[in-house]
């Protein structure tokens, strides 16, 4: 079967074959039908170690599919099902997996396409039955990416969730995979003013039809404009998909008192923070991935039709062109490979 | 100038010329400009002792107006501003009032229209600057009504903001004053699906107007229905608005595992609750009116077009008659007394 | 080898010789050292349908025991791990489980003792190794009931831990073998003032021990007792462990504004909670046992000697006695099987 | 009467005479009993610019004091009660005001000491009744630093309360005024295990005194330390009671996944925060003092013993002598003013 695997440290993707893989004792065999590409994974192919990570590994942590093989002992699930695949594969066993946050292992993550082989491929094996939740007849390119482009959002906006009264304004800085799907979520999930920022129109144009009140660059009068359209008293939610030093900063700079940050992007950047150094009260905080219980969750906003992510598909002969694309910011929304182009 | 006012145990309210009152040292005078109509001034004038406030009584707790004059020592507002009142007038010295919860006041509160003189006039006393909001430019007939038929509602949601997370589903029972608020307020603040109910046709086309997914009679065939919605699962958060024995009890059948029940409406009735007889881990709570700061917020979401306050309006001498209609249920969203009619 | 069964519906339970079984795949085979005896089990012997569970039964829901064998597949654990077993065996899949609360798997608990054979016995199989939580060298009978007499009331504790500030009042009602647990965890956990109330003198005398600031019957002068000592406040929050009319009734009396009652006893009554029938803003909650992440928790306090569970040993020849004398209300603290005795 | 003031940017303070005040309308004048010594009031005598107030300014922050006499129309309190007073003077009409955050009141706080005449005088007033905190029969030396030395390491753990569950582990940098508080209400208000850390052998022993399980230097391997006392995984909670760089940077570095870092000492320092430079999900927050509400809970746990604010008192003549004492870092808990002395 086809595979789009990084292959050697500093090399490009590449597709090649590969043996359909067997299931296991308690796994699942899955044919793919839609794997999202994430910036994460140039993250990882420009990590001198590769983050630590056996290679050659398939890529794609964002995997729909449908259910083609169970291994032995692998229940819960039926042979045909629909399903996307949770992408935390924590231990399971960890007191953070016993509180259903798998993406905190503290025994750390093997996750398909982050350490095990990943969907961007015709077939890939699951650990076990209980990463899947069945999404119906919802469109799996559509679908595929809920499992990280939209749960790391929708996690990271849980995390402020009752901070988003009535009358707040919230800022979204980076209008990306993620980003698109957070303005959307805070349209749907809350009653905030929505401020999007980026650096390029046609990224404020997808803001704008994700539903972002206003949108603006995130260049140095960016923070001012904040605090103007407050009326002095600043945002009380900050994301930053980025994660760099200037939009870290710029996160903290558009915040009010009692605001609170949150850093989702793995930019490598930062931001220093001190009691002087933000208002008062102010909270920073980093959110990684999400559970899976949270992604059943929008399963069902998504077949209530609150979500829709902006993709754009390549057939996996296409993927490295994609992450090509990806790498350069040529991407609007999520690129998506599928296997049956 | 005039007056409605309750006058005696029993009597229905009266039209009357009362003395424009003046403000004391650190009071307001208001001119004001509307006064919102509430089902608790109907629980006030059926109870045998009018809940022990002094008659006669101003009715009102629900008023806009523009600051008139400043009683000595009053500072904080300027004359001429347009306001709503917050009517949870607290000690401002107890536990409750420090954190900002006055309508918890362990001394009791004293409100206009609620235990002195309220905004059915053509003025009113403040008793303090800090029980205004200003408006702005809002029509002050859709925002008198902010200061209970949208706070009691809103501070209601707030209670349970964190639960309503994606793919949840919440239940309102009456679409009256409060509800058809909260129905939109769900909408506006959440992403929950909401269920209306209600016993007539023409509020459960005002919930559809207001935004509600699904409408249903309010019968004995509810909770069912609401079950078969969820898939077997209950609603997650249920909102009782009447608060009659029949709806408490309906609100509870409603609701599914670890579901929470807002009980808000002042029918006198109630359900039992017990560990065998509520799915597991279910919450009921009460909620009563709302705070000053959450008042704020209101108005800021009005200015920003999210709350419609649906109003019917009656000169100061049609009070009486509108009281009486909404006695009968006939008022559609909520009734206000406007003295300049 | 020996198991403590239920038979047959209306029949006390019996000491029965059976096979000693074999974990299948991914099962645990555990050599049993201690389990708990619970008021739930006569829940279950005096239920006309026995709750539905099929019989014959092994009793027994608190497990501590050794790893004896491991199915295949079974990984995680070694042999020879002391352990204790969380309960709470639900589906795994389910949004409830996904969240780490198996206890309120949507799919329904096959817990140990309670639907499947439990741990009054020799042996057990646990049906996969992600129950068992290593005990160091915690004694095992002092660490079997963590897995429900702690469990139940500690779980209930952290649902109302945010309103445990400083300065407040909790009253324990029932001072039995979940209740006695409470108030230690009470006073190690918050700066709470417990009032502690039960029937008898034995008891009272038990809460004193551990930790009450203030015991005293249960009686129809007792809510009036708490108003007085809370300067007619009434209490912050409320646990009510024994569950009949009397004390839900009791709990909601002794509970002031903005109180939270807690239900956790099985005592098959309740209370009638209405607008006006509470103190204002008050919550009324049902809790069920407990999470396997809080389960580990409780370990750590128990291995930093926190928490001290009252026990009384019987040989399982001797645990249908046992399970008279708790049923007579003659058990101080908590029964605990110990096949080795 | 003898006032010690802050005159002249740059100098150090002096004890100087000057007029008794008379209360104006709505004011209280309190003879004061007790006023504590903050390092707050260090960094106005180091800033440059005296952070904008205006000069000369007596100092002192946290009153305790007898009503002497009310201004006109100040009701609420009687002319005899010992009180304690609240000293977060905001303007009490912005939202946080009126949510009850008075120390982050939006229009800025003119509070006692810092921007208007403080406590460390024969004599001060108060602008409003409301501010004021009954105290009963408790010492006023332990009680004025309830005030803010109590005050402020409540607060911030208030804000993480929800986190400190059973089994947690919590670190405490920096022992002095406000740290040794912090150990003490740890203690109490949680079951969390402490350990503090500072520079020196006696501060050390004063957390050991407070009730600290472990004790450490906050040295290079202090980071170290703590990973190895909690297993490798790192502390649940971090409070930096220091402020500068190098306490910031270690607070971070003992914090693990999930981990919160408070930030309350004004030391002028911070770290860097990022994606990738904590570990997942931490949260970083600033807190500044407290709110009146919270003023009262610390009233009623000092008054059943709860708290005990070590104290080394000091006449008003030798108040600016104290200071030293407190730049040179050689106070041991709370230097406080007494008129009486």
């Amino acid at each position: 079967m086809k595979a789009v695997q990084y292959r050697k440290i500093g090399q490009r993707p590449e597709v090649v074959e590969v043996a359909k893989p067997q299931p296991g004792p308690g796994q699942v065999l899955l044919k793919v039908t839609a794997a999202g590409l994430c910036h994460s994974d140039e993250v990882v192919m420009s990590a001198p170690d590769a983050l630590g990570y056996e290679l050659p590994m398939t890529l794609g942590h964002e995997p729909a599919g449908i259910v083609e093989e169970l291994g032995e002992g692998a229940t819960g699930i039926e042979v045909g099902t629909p399903v996307i695949v949770h992408g935390c594969w924590g231990c399971g066993v960890c007191e953070m997996c016993a509180a259903g946050k798998e993406m905190l292992c503290l025994n750390g993550m093997t996750s398909p396409g982050l350490g095990s082989d990943g969907a961007l491929a015709d077939y890939m094996i699951v650990d076990t039955p209980r990463r899947l939740v069945p999404i119906g007849d919802l469109d799996p390119v559509r679908a595929a990416s809920l499992t990280d482009a939209a749960l790391t959002p929708y996690q990271a906006i849980l995390s402020v969730l009752p901070k988003l009264k009535g009358g707040t304004t919230t800022v979204v800085i980076g209008v990306g995979g993620l980003g698109h799907v957070a303005v959307q979520l805070l349209r749907e999930l809350t009653g905030t003013r929505v401020i999007a920022m980026d650096v390029t129109q046609d990224k404020l144009d997808l803001a704008k039809e994700c539903g972002a009140h206003e949108v603006m660059p995130s260049g140095p009068d960016a923070a001012e404009a904040v605090k103007k359209l407050t009326g002095g008293r600043g945002a009380h939610v900050v994301f930053d998909f980025v994660g760099i030093d200037k939009t870290a900063e710029l996160a903290v700079a558009c915040a009010g008192v009692e605001g609170h940050v949150v850093l989702v992007g793995a930019g490598g950047g930062g931001v220093k923070v001190g009691f002087f150094t933000v208002p008062s009260n102010t909270t920073i905080s980093t959110s990684l991935w999400g559970g899976r219980a949270e992604l059943g969750q929008l399963v069902t906003m998504a077949q209530r039709g609150q979500i829709h992510i902006q993709t754009r598909t390549f057939s996996l002969d296409d993927v490295p062109k994609a992450y090509q694309l990806l790498h350069e910011g040529q991407i609007i929304g999520r690129a998506v490979g599928v296997p049956s182009l």
